[in-house]
This record gives structure tokens, C-alpha cells and sequence, in this order.
């Protein structure tokens, strides 16, 4: 950094540390924050990544670089896509964000020793937070512990685990809440109405300046009926859901306000116990377009023209696998009464967010409670609704002990949309959505489905609501052509795309299949789609005991799942002959395209028909 | 039911169902209570059980029967072992409770139209109750949906996600806490500091009286540090966590006192909003030993000597695999400053209660929040501290995610004890342990033990330290003999416990393999136990190719993960022979003793034995 202060002379390129931040003028700091958001908006519309929360928390994290020293003082981000400008105030070069050759999107060990925590899924900042304070605290050091969330992520259980831990546990942490009501939807439940009660800027100042006035209301209200006498404690009595708990609450505070974030900070380094500071900022701040976005279009963006908005690469003739399910579910909540669609706070990514608007009763956005959201499915399954539960591969996993407990042991006949199974690419190692399945083969009374095309995807999810048993359709993170849908398709219990000669049967799982039969379409390589991947097709297992060798192409998943249950399968079959399995390897991938991902395990359909190729020469 | 309304007449065993409760004065509720409490006992000290819950509640049970018809109205049980009145109450006989002949000890749907929300694991009965009163409000129905939840279920992430959702949903729930500030061992977190706001019984009604006095006090407290205003808010203003959430807030209620419960209930009828009733219970009321623990010792019992509280079955001459493993707990607290034991709300169960008095500050106990405790420990692991998680292995299901986004991803090296791995008997379908394996198995970077002695289970304790990664120790719920440790024995990656002929190779996971041995000690048959379990030894699977024949024998958990990835291994290296697994099924099992399950599924050792052989007799 260079030691003139005046910001004209801050290239962002030359930042090592953020220490220059204390020395900056309220101007300079502004002037700055102007520079950081252009770069990270010129950077997500090269790479794509997450805009809004990023703008959103410019100033916010300039502030906390500011008021502490993160070499000693230990910053945590919740979830971590929040990121960029905390990597660019620590010296690091963001332009290839999200690339292989660039910076992670998230925090990461590996890039900074300011980076000490790493996440991915939301609301584990605050357990992460307490543990380091423990740590400060037996080794009888001094330091700041700040854990940063949003509104969204402080409503998950986990974090709700923590909230209730952390004061109980008297070690101090301060938790910096960064309410931007939008969350990755729409914020929902009892706790966003009470962020919203605070929701005007200053607010909560001039109500505390109308306390004392307040109260001499309260005496003739009081008498009256409990619900009133509720409401009227909860709004005209600060007293909140965070000292209730038993922390301090310091709020709100302008999250765009230099100044006021200077003294809310200084305030809470003062404390003697676990504070909460609330932070109101708005989302996609700097970018108008993210700014008026109501819907969280700009939470996550591919690349696009800053000037317009529009996608760089807008898939004209293609549709994603989300938006083809959106569509299932759009004709079935118009065509159904009794059916239900559930969904913890993805509605944006799977394409939902529209019906939410024509559906409200019947469209139901839990909020990042993955948890709640699937018992709450289990339930009205089992009373006879037609339920959907819509999540990313990744985040269900934080649902596995309700799928088993409450989904799979009582037979409810829920149907997952699991999206973005697979490889996810950008996002990294922890959005990865390859272990789901290995999962779902574990548990008793599943069903799994994955379609290699969309006329089997139509017909497998009009079967799913037949099966009267827990039914899982997994779907990648990919587009499709848009090519209208043959819905008179008879599903089969597997296809046979191409015959061959019985010396190799390639069994290849998902809609990487027809590019793997170009490759193969002049050879004698059996290939056969399964599309009801467990139970295990009885009818499957026979045809392949007839192969000599047997390669299962799995690219969605690690080999735990289908790979590993028809092996087993055969085995009990008393097959005798060769199986290979070319499934993802048990590891987490860093960022990088999904292609290059596939790639580097050599599951790119051209090499995987290469490697079938082999062993049909070397039999005979 | 007799129409004779003296209790004298009401023989329990005549009950059919809970409508003559009505009828009833307080002094034969009373009557009743005390009888139906008499039969509570009898029963749990015949058949083992929940004794303290289910005591604790029986008034409350019986007043939410009378005041409620939940042949109309939905009555549900948050994990559902607090069933015992209940049961009585809508006539079933539960001499034979947990038996194989007898009725479950939780809620079933094929025992009663009373039963209609099953559960075991705990905190789920909100989002639950969330459906019916959805469903109820969509079909313009009306009565009333309540939920029954304990307070140490109501401060879990799940419970948590429902409270934040029911207000938002305007769907009306009555939720009644039942506050017995036990929990399964002690309340924590700021949650309960709450409840304990009001522990003194009344305490809250006198303090609603006090109210307006005490805002006389608050003007001059209120311009002091934050800290004192907000325990001034917290302590003299009746707003607490649960109207900050938007609920109608009754309470305290006495729940011994049948007219103060009336008066509650009617109340909260009323109510056209969600309402959380708060009630305070005393677990064990009304059996003088259960009444006077205050470890929780009374929770779960195994059956007992009415008179002297004393154990039936002692195991004189045996020790719990929990208790093992306690003790080397025990001896590492002794032994290193940096060893840290996370218990999510097990610690009675797993024999763990006299070290938290031990070290207070290095046995912590986070209450039921499985998920935050994962994320701290794996923090503090991360951090160089030396961490255990003790859990069972049904509960660890609600932390999948953190082990894999938050332990495994960052190789945080946090040793788990995971108790009760297995099938787990008179709990039936919702606590096996049967499926965490497959998980573990299907999870990057972790490691897998199972110990079949206390020699191996020593070693494997201590090497669970030394391996930098993340390490499971799987032991089932079972005793073992009391003979002194070796605590020099050498530690392999497998036993070779029998050799014999080249036919067979019988590979045995666990503690069963030693009663295998007995059946097949003059056979030719190999016996092989793995200790090792993930990842794969390579001695192991070496080893194994040179037999013809290899069953795979384990008995704690489904063929998904050990059996799945050694035949995996033994497929990628050519292996020609057969292989049988004899694993346990993919189901949920029904209450019965252990060997009743493991005999159902053909997994004695005397009928593996005896597998194994005819294998061997039909070889050449």
C-alpha cells in the first residue's frame, strides 16, 4: 500500500493488508468502497459468482478490516460467498474468481491466514465462533472473536443451536448480523418479523428515544386479552429474541454508514459478554440493477453485460435441467389441488420463484431450514397431500436424518427434486452434490430416478406421485436442448440405447449417456440406460449377467451408490466376469468448470467410451 | 368404562378410552394419577423403559385428554417415549412394553387411531403439527392441533426452524412445553436460562402481578451500559423468546395441578393464534427415587426392583461398551490438558455424567444439537485441541452434514464415539444404529474402527489420536466381560483369529466374531476380523484373494458400507471366488431384545456359523 492516503492513489491491485483502512477519512472510505464494488462486479460478470451479497457487504467489511486487526481478531464468514471484498482488502486478486486459475468464491485455508474458517452450507459460523473464543479464552489470550451472518442463515437450526449455546458458555463472541431482508429468497418466519420491525433506517434509535414514552401506554393496555398484551410487549418493549437468549443487542445500525458502523463496533469490542450487532444493508448496493432486483435474480449470476444486465451467454436453444422440473411442477400445481410444493430457500436457483406468486398457499418457501421443511413435507404426505420437497443435492444432506426418521421409516410418500446433483464446478468442494445418493441407497422404502433425457424426466415425475413410497429424482447441473417433450414416452425400468456384442455392457447413469453414444455408435460396446436406479431393476441385473465385462458410468455420484449396489447385486447373481466402475472418486473438488472437474477424473464421456474401447479389444 | 364415576371403580386394565376423563372430579383425577403412575412403574420395572418422562406427565396427559378429544383434535408426542399415559389412556395394555409381545414404548400407528404422528428422535413434532393444522385450515376443518415437547427438544435446530415458521404460517398450533428442567441430563444454553426465569412454581404469575411496579424501576436503570439494560428488559418485562417469535405466550403452569392445566387449556383454545403453553413438570413424580435424581439416571431404565431402585440384572461380572469407553475418557481427561469430550445430550446413556463434575470446563454438554456440537468440535480440533463427540449412532443421522461439510471436507480430526452402533432392540425402528456406516463409508477423508475386544478397543482409542483425521469408533449396545486390559497389546490392521483350509474365509466385523470363534473352533473354516474398517486395509484384501469362498459378516450395520466397499475392493482386484454378505437387512425393526432382531435376520453366530459351513461342505 502506498502511504499517501488520498484514495485517488489506491489502486486496488497494489492492497497487501487492510490496515490502511484506519487511516482513511469517511470520504476516502467511500471513495474506496466506489473502487472495490466496480471490481467485483467487473469480476462476476467475467466469472459469474454472488453479486448482490457481496455489494451488499462492501462497506460492512471494510468497516470490520477497519475497527479490527483479522492478523490477531478472527473473522468468520458465515456460509463464505460473502467473500470478495475481504479478499481483495487481503491482497488478492479476484479477476478469476471461481476459475480454476483464480481465487476460490469462498474462504479458503489455503489462499490467506486471514482466512481461518471455512464454510459453504449456512449457519455453522456461530458453532465455528465459539470454538475459537474457547480457545482465546483457556489460553487466557486477548482478542475479538466476530462471526458475520445474514438473516437468512442466523433462522437455521444450527445456527439456532449455537445462538442458544453461546451465551450459556460465557465465552464472549461478537455476532454481526447483516440484515438485508432478502436472504437468498425471501426472508420468512416469526424471527424476519422481527427483523422487520426494526426494518426503517434508525429506527430502533428514535424508538429507543420513545421508550419512556411508551410505557405510559402500557399500564391501561395491559389488562386486555393475551394476544394484544403480547403484541404490545413485542413492540413497544425492546426487549428481543437475542437477549431473550441472553445476549447484548446493539442495533440497527446502517450497514452503508462508515461512522455508525465505527461506533457500533466500538461499542461492542466494550462488552464484557456475547453481543449481537444488527446490521441493516441493502443487498446489490452500488449496482442498480441488483439493487431494485426484488426476486434474488443477482444473488448468484453466470457472466453478464454490466451495462444491460442480460446473460453473456443466455442458453437459447437450451433449457436447465431446474427450470425443466420448474415447468413439471408448474402444470402439476395448475392441473392438482392437493399438490404442495416445499422448499428451503432455493426457489431461485431451482427456478421456482414465479410459482411462489401464483401458487402462495401452496408454495411453500421454509427459509434455509432444510430440516423443518422435510418433516413438515413427511407429514402432509402422509395426510394425502402430493408433496414435492425441491433442494440442491448439497443441502440435503443436512436433511438425511429426516428423510430416514421421518420420510423413510413411516413409508410418506414425499418426491425430492434433488437439484444440482453431480459435480456443481465454480462452487467448489462444498456445494459438490455426489454423496446424496449413497445415502439414499442406505436407507430403507427409497426410490431413486435419474433421467438420461426430458421425456423420461416427464414420465418419471408423474410416477413418482404413483409410487406411494419415498421417491427421489436427481437432476444435474446442466442444460438441455429445447426440443418439445413426447409426452406419450413409455418409461421403461432401464433402456437398452444400443446393442452390441456381449463382450462389454457400458451401464451409463444420466444425461451424459447420448454423449457417450456418439462416441460409441460405430463400436459393438452394449449400452444400456438404467432410469429406475434402486430398487435395482431385477430385469437389469439379468440382461447384464449375460456381458463379460461390465463398466458402470456413474458421473453424478461416488461409486457408493448405484455403483456399489449393482455390483452387489451381480455378485448375489453369481456373475463371474469383469466389473469397472467409473463413478466420482471419494474426494471434494476445488472450483473449477465441471468439465475440467470431470476431466481431471477422467469421466469426460470421450475418455470413459475410450476406456470401454480398451476392453473390448483386450477380450475376446 | 364403568359409569361409576368414583375411582375406586376404575379398574385401569378396563379403560378403553379417554372420554370419561371429563367426568371426572379433581379428587378422582388424582385417584387415577396415582394408579395409572403405579402402573408406569410395574411395567418399566418388568420391562425396562422411560420411567421419569413418562411419571413426570401423567397428570399433564390425562388433562390434555380431557380437555381435548384428539379422536377429533391431533394430540402429538415430540420423541414420543413420554407415550406411557397415553397408551393407558386409549386403552392399551402395557404390562409387555418394549417387548417383542408387547406394545412399543413410542407412539405406533398400527397400535391406535390415537397414535398419529410417530417419532423417536427428538424436536420434530412441531413441523409435524404444522401439517395437520394446515391441513385442517385447507379443508376449513376445526379443532385444535397440539404438540407435546420437553424443553430440552424444543432448544433443537429442528424445533427451532418450526418455531421460526408456525407464526409466519398463521396456521394455529398449540404447543405445550413441558418444562421439567432435566432434559436428558442437564438443561444448557441461553433457552434455558429462560425457563429457569420462572422456575419457582407461580413464579411467573406473581411476577405479572409485580409488572407495573417494576416499570416504576426501569426509567432510572435504563440510560446504564447496555448490559445491564438488557437484563433490566430480559428480567423485568414479561417479552420472551417465544412472543418475540410471534406466539401467545400462557405460563407458568403447574402441570401436577389439574385446575391450573384446565384453566390453561381452556384458555389456549381461545386463542385464534399459535400458542405455547408453558408448562413445569417434576420427572419421576410421584416415585420417590426417580423424583430425588438429579443426573438423569431415571430417564432410561433397564428393569429395577420396585423397593430399592436397585437393578434386576446387575451385569456383576460385566461392563457396557459405553462404560469402556468412558473410562478411557476418563483417563485421558486425567492425562491431557488439550483433550476436550463434546456430548450432544447423551452423556447419562453413554456413562459419561461423573466427568462433566469432573472437568466442567472440558466436558461439554450442548444439550440435543447434534449439528452445533459437530461444528465446534471440529473447530476446536482444527485448532489443536484433542476432541471427542460421544453420540449415538441413530443421532449422529442429524449431523451428516457436518461431518461431511465441516469435519471430513477440512480433515478436522475429531474422534467419535459412536455409541449404540447397531441394532439397538426395545426402541425399535427409530434408534437403530444401523445406518451411520454407510455414511462414513461414502464420506471423503474419514476413518472407521470396530473394536471386537477391550484390547483392540484400547488401542484403537488411542490411535484414533494419532491419525490426523477424522476417525469413528463404532461400539454397539451390549456388555462385556470385566478382565483387566492388556493395555500393551499390538494393534493390526485385522486379526487372523482362525486359520483354516483355502475354502472358506469368514470375515467378522465386531464383538460377536469371539462367540463365532466358540462355534467354529474345530472347523477348517478362516476366521478374519478387521479392526480397520476405513479405509480398506490392503493386508486385508490380499489376504482374502486367496480364498475360494468369502462371507462377509456384520452384524451392526447394513451391507452399504464395510461389505460394499470390500467387494468393491475385491472386484477391482480380480477376485474370482463368491462372496455372501451377511449384513444387517435394509429395514426398520420392530421392538424386540437384540437377539430377537439379529435371530430374525439370521445373524446369530451359531446360524452364521453354520452358513459358513455348509459353504464350506459344498466346496471342493
Amino acid at each position: 500500500m502506498k502511504e499517501n492516503n488520498t484514495t485517488n492513489s489506491i489502486n486496488i491491485k497494489d492492497i497487501k493488508d487492510p490496515h490502511f483502512l484506519r487511516e482513511l477519512n469517511y470520504h476516502q472510505l467511500e471513495e474506496l468502497s466506489t473502487k472495490i464494488k466496480k471490481e467485483i462486479i467487473d469480476a462476476t460478470s467475467k466469472n459469474g459468482g454472488h453479486l448482490s451479497s457481496n455489494l451488499g457487504v462492501t462497506e460492512l467489511t471494510m468497516s470490520l478490516h477497519r475497527n479490527f486487526d483479522f492478523m490477531k481478531d478472527k473473522l468468520l464468514f458465515d456460509v463464505g460467498h460473502q467473500c470478495y471484498t475481504h479478499k481483495i482488502l487481503t491482497g488478492r486478486d479476484i479477476s478469476k474468481i471461481r476459475t480454476k486459475d483464480g481465487v476460490s468464491g469462498f474462504i479458503k485455508f489455503n489462499e490467506s491466514p486471514y482466512d481461518i474458517f471455512e464454510s459453504g452450507h449456512s449457519s455453522t459460523s456461530l458453532s465455528a465462533a465459539l470454538a475459537f473464543a474457547m480457545d482465546r479464552d483457556n489460553k487466557k489470550e486477548n482478542y475479538d472473536v466476530v462471526a458475520l451472518i445474514g438473516d437468512a442463515s442466523i433462522a437455521n437450526g444450527v445456527a439456532f443451536e449455537a445462538l442458544n449455546n453461546i451465551p450459556h458458555s460465557k465465552h464472549k463472541v461478537i455476532i454481526v448480523l447483516n440484515d438485508n431482508e432478502m436472504a437468498i429468497s425471501q426472508p420468512v418466519g416469526g424471527m424476519s418479523n422481527f427483523f422487520r420491525l426494526f426494518q426503517t433506517s434508525r429506527g430502533y434509535a428514535k424508538f429507543k428515544k420513545g421508550f419512556m414514552k411508551a410505557l405510559s401506554f402500557v399500564k391501561p393496555l395491559y389488562n386486555l386479552a393475551s394476544r394484544f398484551k403480547n403484541f404490545v410487549k413485542r413492540h413497544l418493549i425492546a426487549t428481543n429474541l437475542f437477549d431473550s437468549l441472553g445476549f447484548i443487542y446493539i442495533g440497527v445500525v446502517d450497514g452503508h454508514d462508515f461512522k455508525a458502523l465505527d461506533k457500533a463496533f466500538k461499542k461492542a469490542k466494550k462488552t464484557n459478554a456475547s453481543v449481537i450487532i444488527h446490521v441493516r444493508t441493502k443487498k446489490g448496493y452500488g449496482y442498480p440493477l441488483a439493487e431494485n432486483d426484488k426476486t434474488g435474480t443477482w444473488h448468484g449470476v453466470e457472466p453478464f453485460n454490466i451495462e444491460t444486465g442480460e446473460p453473456l451467454n443466455p442458453h437459447l436453444n437450451e433449457i436447465s435441467w431446474s427450470k425443466l422440473y420448474s415447468e413439471f411442477v408448474k402444470e402439476r400445481l395448475a392441473s392438482d389441488e392437493k399438490f404442495y410444493l416445499i422448499c428451503p430457500g432455493t426457489l431461485v436457483g431451482s427456478c421456482l420463484s414465479d410459482l411462489i406468486k401464483m401458487y402462495p398457499m401452496r408454495v411453500i418457501d421454509t427459509g434455509i431450514s432444510e430440516e423443518h421443511a422435510i418433516v413438515l413435507a413427511a407429514n402432509l404426505a402422509k395426510l394425502g397431500y402430493h408433496v414435492c420437497v425441491s433442494i440442491y443435492s448439497t443441502f440435503m444432506q443436512r436433511g438425511f436424518d429426516q428423510i430416514a426418521h421421518d420420510v423413510a421409516r413411516v413409508h410418506a410418500p414425499v418426491v425430492f427434486l434433488v437439484d444440482r446433483s453431480g459435480l456443481v464446478g465454480s462452487d467448489g468442494e462444498t456445494h459438490q452434490g455426489t454423496f446424496d445418493s449413497s445415502f439414499l441407497f442406505a436407507t430403507p422404502n427409497t426410490n431413486v430416478y435419474m433421467a438420461s433425457n426430458k421425456n423420461e424426466a416427464y414420465q418419471i415425475f408423474d410416477k413418482a406421485f404413483k409410487n406411494n413410497e419415498p421417491t427421489f429424482i436427481r437432476y444435474p447441473r446442466a442444460y438441455i436442448d429445447k426440443n418439445p417433450i413426447d409426452k406419450k414416452y413409455q418409461l421403461k425400468e432401464f433402456n437398452l440405447i444400443k446393442s452390441g456384442d456381449k463382450k462389454v455392457a457400458l451401464v451409463s447413469v444420466g444425461p451424459l449417456t447420448s454423449k457417450l453414444l456418439e462416441f460409441l455408435i460405430s463400436t459393438d460396446i452394449t449400452i444400456i440406460n438404467p432410469i429406475l436406479l434402486k430398487p435395482m431393476a431385477k430385469s437389469l441385473v439379468n440382461e447384464l449377467l449375460n456381458y463379460q465385462n461390465i463398466v458402470i458410468y456413474t458421473p453424478y455420484e461416488t461409486s457408493n451408490g448405484f455403483a456399489a449396489n449393482l455390483i452387489q447385486e451381480l455378485i448375489n447373481n453369481h456373475f463371474k466376469g469383469a466389473i469397472y466402475t467409473k463413478a466420482i472418486p471419494l474426494k471434494f473438488f476445488s472450483h473449477a468448470s465441471i468439465d475440467e472437474q470431470l476431466n481431471d477424473c477422467e469421466l469426460l464421456p470421450a475418455q470413459v467410451a475410450k476406456f470401454a474401447q480398451d476392453i473390448s479389444h483386450r477380450s475376446h
